[in-house]
């Protein structure tokens, strides 16, 4: 099949799912007894394995963050296409860029949808709860496999933010640089409020039977769509949903006469979001993973002070923000900053000016773009010199 | 019963219900054979009707906005009783004051639970659908009721507020104190979505049964108690949860090793409301009036032009607005004021520094209080000395 992917994609890509079998003791005290992670790649491991570049997705992530699967003219990208490809900001003609779905996922990794080898079963609802650093764990042995010892460069948004923050304290030796984008040391009470409002439109959709619903041969599919809409509204910036959507109504506008159900455009527009995620995504999964949110908190064993916690890190950092962010805003990156300055690490910080919430770190934005993109060159330039060095 | 209440209380009231016989021309073209309201008021009609103030309650609100109805120890007071009594703002030693349950309501007044004369059966969802004019309609005739030919004071919070400009533009020599407390001349989109995935989690709980759960014998309690916390935590600010809940947990914390259900104290928190919200609210009756939210638009006959709408108005403006209000911001007040200015009306503005959120305008706050206090004693002054007069 010819690929007709633009220029500048990583084009065709297939994941690989790479088997561990070495049980992984877990934050909750559980083992389990070997896992599987579904993992793409883009570019070339360099000589002396200095030009690795790990991806962490966020809540409804997995590991194709770039390029396409199938080359049909309808199929979409990976997720971060518009930053990961030749030439863009996280260049794979330059670096080795790993992509990986977590386990707890429900895009091929071991998660609620696998098969639990002690019963035969799914998962399902008795996978063990997991926390940011189990993880990393995986993702360190995720390296060990492709025999990088130090990434050049851990990344992520989001939740993945959390993972890139959670490497600089757990491997302080095993990464150069950390970029945490539209992230935070910890969830706020409305943060943990709005998840929690979407884990109870799950559980109690009559479809869900306490998580098994995959025995049920169904799906709690309206309580997924409702979580989803809540995510995107969330997500979403007032001024974004204005500007694309204002009051337009999908069928005439109200008139006195006309008593018909009508709906404004936002509305049909969420519920499709929601209807098409309902599909995709497993409700498991997406408590599993919004307890992984409400639970992060960097510093918690470092005595609740995140600069105790920071002074293990060795990398340098990069914190990214988005103005417009509300539920991830630049004050909680600012609380990030701070701290890694009063552990006198090396950082850098930029609140990025934009109108898309919290979901501009996956948009397009000519200064995110530039910024990340200069600052990536200058790792790459390092690790070539390196390599050259070895 | 001796009244243990508070001397600047209201003390023990008794709402009335009032039929209303004439039929009423529905803004939806459809019209309602008749109606009963039911109203609570505060305080005495002076000889010449110059005193009285209209209270228009808000998405969840009703005619009890002050007093007692028992006397009860463990009975909480009507929902503006922080600023309805004798010495408070909306001063019952000065005004006599009116506080009715809008049609379409669920606590007394004709809405979804109450029998179609025409079936013999509750209307459910067959109640018909209205617009904020509907509700100015049946409250003037309320005022021609208790023989009040003008308000001294039409004043609301959020929803309520939308009926008290309505008043302004539909009867504009029927008020001479405009008071619009935390409201909008119309919804952004993203309080749009917040309501139409507050209406899905109640029309997809399986026990709405299309509305008609009265003839089921049930209640959709879990969609209310959901839409419920949507509402709640989108009324608050996120600086507020912070500071009431933090990150607490409600049962220990989270320790390698312990792998059991745990809870932060806001998920409590909501649950609460929620599954009190359930059991005192009719899902018809919430589905009714934010759909009056979302297509309140002031200015839409007006060529979608405020300051022509505002041309209209004959009375006196009072605009409130919370800092921390992000439902129904600041700038939205502003836009009010603008167009206020803009046609030349008689309009004062004061943004309140809060961190309560939407909720602020129900809740203590000491320059929210002294102004009120010292805008509604200068109205009380005119009324008296127009009854002298007269």
């Amino acid at each position: 099949m010819p690929d007709t992917s633009p220029p500048d994609s990583v084009g065709l890509v297939s994941p690989t799912l790479i088997q561990f079998d070495e049980p992984l003791d877990l934050a909750c005290g559980r083992t389990l007894p070997g896992y599987e992670l579904m993992v793409e790649t883009y570019g070339e491991l360099n000589r002396d394995a200095s030009n690795a570049i790990l991806i962490c997705h966020a809540l409804s992530g997995h590991h194709h963050a770039a390029g396409y699967h199938s080359g049909d003219d309808a199929e979409k990208p990976g997720w971060w296409d518009l930053y990961i490809g030749p030439g863009k900001p996280i260049d794979s003609s330059r670096f080795f860029i790993v992509s990986l779905n977590n386990i707890g996922g429900c895009h091929g990794s071991t998660g609620p949808k696998s098969i639990n080898p002690e019963t035969g079963e799914p998962w399902g609802p008795t996978f063990p709860p997991l926390r940011a650093r189990d993880w990393v764990n995986t993702q360190a042995r995720l390296a060990d496999h492709f025999g990088i010892a130090q990434w050049a460069v851990v990344i992520g948004g989001s939740l993945g933010g959390m993972q890139a923050m959670r490497w600089a304290l757990e491997y302080p030796s095993r990464l150069r640089h950390c970029i945490v984008i539209a992230s935070a040391m910890k969830l706020t009470a409305q943060n943990i409020a709005f998840n929690e409002i979407a884990r109870r439109a799950i559980t109690e959709d009559p479809d869900f039977h306490g998580g098994n619903y995959l025995m049920e041969d169904t799906v709690p599919r309206n309580g997924l769509a409702l979580a989803r809409m809540i995510g995107h509204v969330t997500y979403l910036s007032d001024e974004l949903m204005g500007s694309r959507f204002g009051r337009e109504l999908r069928s005439g506008t109200f008139q006195r006469g006309l008593d018909t159900p009508i709906e404004f455009q936002v509305e049909s527009y969420l519920r499709h979001q929601g209807d098409k995620f309902s599909n995709d995504f497993d409700a498991n999964t997406y408590i599993l993973m919004t307890k992984v949110l409400d639970y992060f908190d960097l510093a918690r064993e470092y005595g609740d002070d995140p600069v105790a916690a920071f002074k293990h890190a060795e990398c340098k950092f990069l914190v990214i923000s988005f103005s417009s962010d509300w539920r991830f805003s630049p004050e909680r990156s600012r609380e990030i900053v701070d701290a890694l300055v009063a552990a006198k690490k090396d950082v850098s910080y930029a609140d990025i000016q934009s109108s898309q919430g919290h979901d501009a770190f996956l948009l397009p934005n000519e200064r995110y773009q530039k910024l990340l993109k200069a600052y990536l060159a200058a790792v790459a330039t390092d690790a070539e010199q390196r390599e050259e060095a070895s």
